[in-house]
Formats: C-alpha cells, sequence, structure tokens
C-alpha cells in the first residue's frame, strides 16, 4: 500500500497550500519539500482563493491564529471544498482558549475536511467538548495506553462519523481512523515531543500525502503518520551516534523524511489494521 | 542555588506564555522546552487572557511589534500582574524607532515587570531616554568593559529601583541586578552575536526559570544568563570540532540547553556577587 | 572585483532593513549577519520610515504579503528611495495570484528598485505579464537552458531597461544584467532548490551587498549570486562526508557562508560577463 501512495507523492509533487502559525512554519515548509511536496504558505484573505485554486491541498493550522487569519482560514476551507481538493485539520491547543474553541467550532461546520489530526486532548475537546488541555501538548492523564486504546479507537470512529473526516490521534501510539477501519501505528519516539512542531510537521506532511492521494484519504494519512514515525526512530539513533540534543534531533527528523523512500517505509513500518 | 532553581524547572514544567517577534519565535520555543518549560505563543487580543491564565509566566519581546500585537502585549502583561503571574519584557531595538520608543514607555507603565532584559544600548536608552541605539545591536560604544563595569552596575540598580523589575544586561560580561544586589556573570562566548536571537532566546530561558521560581526572581535571572552563557562556551568548543559556521552554532546552543543539568551548570557557571 | 565587494561588507557591517515573508524569516537574518551585516526585521507602517533610515539597504520580499505589510512595503521602499538606499526586491510567487500581481505592479511603479531577484517565471511575469508560475517554484518549461540563455539574456537587459534596476534571474545558470552588460553565473547545486527559503536568502545576501556597495550594484548583486552558489557548491560537498538530508544542507548553506572570505570566493566563482 505505502508503495504506490509515496510514489504518487514523488511522481506528482502536489503544492500544498498551508495557512499555519508563525512558530513552526519553515520546519512544515522544510518538511513538506522533504516529504516530496511543494509548500505555498499565503494567508491574506484576498489571495487565498487563488492560491488554493492552484494547489493540490490544504493545511489549515491554528497555532498562532489571529482575527485576520481566522476569516482566510475559513474562506480558503470552503473554495477547496468547492474545488473537491483535500483539507487537513490541526486544531493546536484546542480547549486552552475561547478563541480557539470558538475558531475550531466555526472551521467544523464552515469546511468539510478530509483529515483532522490533534492530539488526544485536542481531539478529546473536539469530540466531547470537554478535555485536560495543557497549553499546547497533551496533558499527561489522557495518554494513550493499552489501558484505554479501545475506548480511544472508538472515540476516533465516532468522530470520524460525525465529521466525515479520517481523524488522526498522535501519542506514544497513533490512531489513525475513519468510521469503520482504524491503524493503530507503533513507530515514533519520545524524543519527538521535545521538538517545538513535531506534531506541526506530521500534519504538513499528511497535507502532502493526501495532496497526492486525494482518492486515498484514510491510507494517505496513515502512510504520513507511520512516515513521520519512523523518521523519529531513524533520528533518534543517529542522534545518539553524534551525541547531539534536541535541536539537532530536530533537523534529523526533516533530513530523514527528506532520504525516505517507499522500500524503507514499508520495511519500518509498524502497522495493525482494526 | 542554581540546583534548587533548574531542579524546580524540571520538575514544574512551567508553561510560558510568549508575545515575541516572527524572526526568532522557533529558537524560542525550542529553547523553552529545551529548558525544561513549555512554550505557548498566542497573540491576538481575544484570547492572550485565556493563554496567560493557564500558563507560569510571560514573554513580552517586540522584536516584530505592529499595532495589533503592540495592544496584546499590554492586556496580556496586566491580566500576568492580576494573576501575580511573572513577566519578562525584552525591548529588542528600543532607541531604533520612536514606535520602539513609545511603546516600550507604555508598556513600562501599565504593566509591572518582574524582568527586563535587553543589551546596554537598550537598557540605556529605556532607564536615560538616549542611546546610540545601532538597530537591534548593542553599540561598540556603549560596551560594558572592566573600565565602566562599577557605572553599569549602577546604572543597572538605579533602573531596578524605578521600575521594581530585575535589569539583566547582556554583553561580554552580563548583570544581573535588583536594586540592592548585582550578579556579574562572566560566561558566554562572542560567537553569540553571529547568532540572530541569542539574546531573544534568552530572555525565553529567563521566562522559563522564573516561571518555576516566582518567588526567586532574581537569583532565576542570573541562573539563565549563566546558563544560556554556559551553553555558548560548550557549543563554541564543539563548534572547533565539527569546523562548523554559525548556524551550526545555532543549534549546538539549543542542543546544550536541553543537555544542560544542576551539577554541569553549577561547575561552568562563572559568577560574582557584588 | 569580489575582493573589494567582500571587503566593504566586512568593514561597513551595513544595516539591512527586511520586509519579508514569516516562512524564511529567520533564515534571512540568519544568513544577513553571516554575510557582513546586520538586519532589522520591522514591518509596522508607523516605524518603516525610522528603521530604513538608520540602515545602509531594504529588502522586499512578498512571500507572506498581507494588506497590512503591503502598505509598509511601499512607504519604506519611497523613503529609502528618498534617502538614497538601495532597494532589492523580491516578487516571491508573483503569477500565482491576483493580489501578488497587483502588490508587484504597485511596487513597480511605486518604488524605485536597485535590484531585482527571482526565478525565471517571476521575471518573466514581471516582465510581459505572463508566465507558467507554479506556487513559489519556476516552472520546468521555462528552465533557463543552453538552448534559450541569449533570450534570456535579452530578456533581463531589456526589463533592465524599463525598470532601471540590475535584474538577477536564479536557476541553473544564474543571470545578473542591467541594461547594458551582463554576468553569467554557473555556481551553485541542485540541492539548494530542495531547501524552502534558498532565493530569499539568496536576495537577503544582495540586500548585505549592496547596502555596503550603493556605488557597484551590478557588481555586487553579481558577486552575492555567486557567494550563495558556491556556498551551494560547498555544502553539498560537506553533505556528502556527514551523511545528511536537506536540513543539514540548509544549516551548511548559512555556515559556509559565514565563513567565506574574499580569497575563497574568488577562486571558486564560475563568472563569464558578456
Amino acid at each position: 500500500m505505502f508503495n504506490t501512495i509515496m510514489e504518487k507523492v514523488q511522481a506528482k509533487t502536489p503544492l500544498v497550500h498551508s495557512i499555519t502559525n508563525y512558530v513552526t512554519v519553515n520546519d512544515c515548509a522544510n518538511i513538506i519539500l522533504a516529504s516530496g511536496g511543494s509548500p505555498i504558505m499565503a494567508d491574506d484573505i484576498n489571495e487565498v482563493d487563488d492560491i488554493t485554486s492552484i494547489c493540490s491541498s490544504l493545511v489549515i493550522n491554528i497555532g498562532t491564529l489571529n482575527e485576520r487569519t481566522i476569516k482566510s482560514m475559513a474562506a480558503a476551507g470552503k473554495k477547496a471544498n468547492k474545488l473537491g481538493h483535500p483539507v487537513v485539520f490541526d486544531p493546536v491547543g484546542a480547549g486552552a482558549s475561547q478563541l480557539r474553541n470558538a475558531t475550531a467550532a466555526m472551521l467544523l461546520k464552515e469546511v468539510k475536511f478530509s483529515v483532522i489530526r490533534g492530539n488526544i486532548s485536542e481531539i478529546n475537546f473536539l469530540a466531547s467538548g470537554s478535555s485536560n488541555t495543557q497549553g499546547v501538548d497533551a496533558s499527561a492523564t489522557e495518554a494513550v495506553t493499552a489501558a484505554n486504546i479501545e475506548s480511544v479507537i472508538t472515540l476516533a470512529k465516532a468522530f470520524a462519523q460525525t465529521t466525515g473526516a479520517v481523524i488522526a490521534i498522535s501519542g506514544a501510539t497513533d490512531i489513525v481512523a475513519d468510521s469503520g477501519r482504524s491503524y493503530i501505528i507503533k513507530n515514533g519516539h519520545p524524543m519527538m515531543s521535545r521538538v517545538t512542531g513535531s506534531g506541526c510537521m506530521l500534519t504538513a506532511v499528511i497535507g502532502s500525502y493526501i495532496g497526492a492521494n486525494s482518492d486515498k484519504i484514510l491510507e494517505a494519512t496513515a502512510a504520513a503518520v507511520a512516515a513521520m514515525g519512523f523518521c523519529g526512530e531513524l533520528a533518534y539513533e543517529k542522534l545518539g551516534e553524534l551525541n547531539g540534543g534536541t535541536s539537532t534531533y530536530r533537523m534529523l527528523l526533516i533530513d530523514y523524511m527528506s532520504k525516505l523512500n517507499a522500500q524503507t517505509l514499508k520495511d519500518g513500518a509498524k502497522i495493525e489494521i482494526r
């Protein structure tokens, strides 16, 4: 499966329109490029329609939302819907402020998302209206564990049912589900949580993968999640050799994405289908 | 002293709300994380109150201020004051434009800062209303030297007296003072001035340290200054081995912050108390 | 020639005012510093006049333009013109949206540029009003080749004649021309196109070089283009040793700029004058 998905990304070089936060935007652009896509960041209300029109997919990330860009997110999302382009949503910090909550609710109402990716606290909040969100990181009390994984899968499938989107929940174990099927992905490394933007970067890679595989959103999302996690493992191995810290690790994450191919991903992916 | 301060950062993982410039924001977020804190960047006037409320400290940096974010800075600062959260101010480029000068003056009036950190030109300007500010770097004619260090300490203590804030002046020799005591810190390396944002990063680390040590603002600020400078020394040593340039050096700065512990800092800190 | 140009940058440390996109702004600031200049990013309409006044040159890059910053670009450009400061324009994505097209046209009308740097698609669009712009990267169908280089040079000279600016067209072969002379520069490496912002960084370095050589805009621009391309070659060599990917490559680009001197550039530059 992954072979075809990655090959299509390489073959099509999908243009990915991103309206994202200014904290991790450079990493997101570079990892889109590394993954085989081509990034365009544009957030003025007067150009989002034009830019989305020439792209293959749209990424909306509310990490540093503001009054001006919220309008652009909604407009770009609607335009992408009209054109049939896949749209991925990263509800960074949902639960942490009224503005984020209201914006996420508005976007979920106005835009039909193909994929929603967040940590368990963010997805919990969107799905149930409550969570223990602590800033932009997942709450420890909500971590996905062997004990609660079945209920998390149930949550993901139910939220997929409600929204029509593929739901990707990031954590030590990643879950990617639509209303019927789910993938359990055990790639990744705890070091990834010590880099600002590893979640945003994953969302960006999903944007790239679904841009070239709009007919296989669930598989493409699972492939992107496995790819990012596998790069996290490779980066950690190399980090030991280099005796580096968190900033070297960030660089290695993007490095490995730029060097990944379908065969190495196939060998490295730890995926279970339920 | 430093043992306790660093241990508290590690133990509490303080959430640090930052309203900062878009040039160095990624480095600031990553170094907050590396130092043991957890960064949240949020600058919309409609969410700064909520975000500041769930955080332990607030960083205000005017590096790329604009009409919209200036209001958010004031609002967040007032809210943090109301909640008793420590607030650190980085008056980037104070003296370089009327807008920066007026904004710094407004913020000093509206917000009670726990720490003000800048280079000597910026602090000179804030304290006396005049300086030889050359853009965002310190003017060479104002460098802190053996010859003028006593007068710089006097300036720092007087400005601490006026503002009620701990004053941190960065340079070849760093000075951290409240109205009564001062620390002279001789850590650091000239290479740090060849990286954009080494000052912003220090301010971010101060935000992290004071977030976990709000009862010891002076000591926590001194510890952060020594930590950053010591990382600058370690990074320079390693840079020689790697035969790298300024961008490798930037990465190493954050790397070493992520690897620092209380014992190595204690051994490496070059601090004198006056 | 290059000896004098680089020496002047080192000697003068020109302050470079940049109004640029938030995607690559950190790389731009760091490479200005690495090249011997000093960066100031400032985009509020209420301070651009002040900031431009204390600087030696101005960089305008429309990569993530918005309604607010477009006004600041025009104001800063006019002020720099009044003061006789050189101004370089990077029309990122010209041709990709009506807003970019209208903004580029407005800026070309309101501001007298010293240098305009873009890829062939962007320059084609500005010069002739049509192109095959695909997002922010050059269209493959428009690549500069041995077969069409003469016509590209003719285009560059004609557009230089119309605008009074030096025209720099980036690609596998770079062309730098005024209305009378042209430089053909064969430095560089294809890997540069796998890093987001290698074009923006080149524009930033041009800003630094012309800031210290406002009497030799054509030569300084050619030197900057050769310098960036040569760093791309050196970085690629080292990348092989390190077995790194695209993110390591980005770091090495800036590293080599920080280590470059007049002699190594003279030895490495592959320039032909026509």
